[in-house]
């Protein structure tokens, strides 16, 4: 069911210095890099690196409840926080994980890509938060 | 640099449990997944699971010296313990990391592709564990 694996999610401090460790140290170009950007409604700021089949979500706290305010906290230097898949169809995907058993975390709602996601508890993924996305009807996303 | 994400590495208390959340729950194919192996060297047990454009990597501490112990016994659930990208050369890579002021967490070594890996402290990016490993010939891998 789980299609391409879209981004790994990477909280950080800093998405400034997490652009140059991409850059800097991993010799990734500056222009497969996106320029940051705000979803105050969600409490972070995003960006993301592309990287030849794939890309790395960078993650920041945005606000004061921010929901990665406290995985910063517990891991001040930043960390990886989430696997995203794609899906097809969000609403089957979703209910498919219940009737799977799975807890999904939200009702679908419009993520950094522009199309729908859920999270899964990380009780159901052993202890790795999942993040389930439409795919993109442009493709690649 | 850094070429394809070839794999995340998700450290789990139990391989064959993990086999069934993909298996089950998110619907991999039986097929997609590979057997369990182990590398006692290395203090681990793996298993591959083949998503179309990457890999979960499962592995599992082998042994009352596994590097991987302490990290199952933080998160007893399991958890997202790295990200690998390949690069062409490893020496090359190596060299180019040391230059760059990262530390090099071992000399090269065969990883379970069976091409030479090497580790890069957490602190040099952003608290995530990062692999480098040499792109199979076989293309793929």
């Amino acid at each position: 069911m789980i299609g391409r694996l879209n981004h790994v999610g990477v909280a950080v401090p800093s998405i400034e210095a997490a652009k140059k460790t991409y850059r800097d140290l991993y010799g990734v170009p500056e222009s497969a890099i996106t320029e940051t950007r705000e979803l105050p409604a969600q409490g972070v700021k995003f960006a993301f690196v592309n990287i030849a089949n794939s890309q790395i979500e960078l993650i920041e706290p945005l606000g004061e409840n921010s929901p990665i305010a406290k995985f910063i906290e517990k891991n001040p230097r930043g960390g990886q926080h989430h696997i995203c898949f794609e899906v097809q169809d969000i609403y089957v995907a979703r209910d498919e994980m219940v009737v799977r058993g799975a807890r999904v975390l939200n009702e679908p709602r419009i993520g950094a890509h522009g199309t729908p996601i859920i999270f899964i508890d990380p009780k159901n993924s052993d202890g790795v938060l999942i993040e389930l996305m439409e795919t993109p009807k442009d493709a690649h996303g």
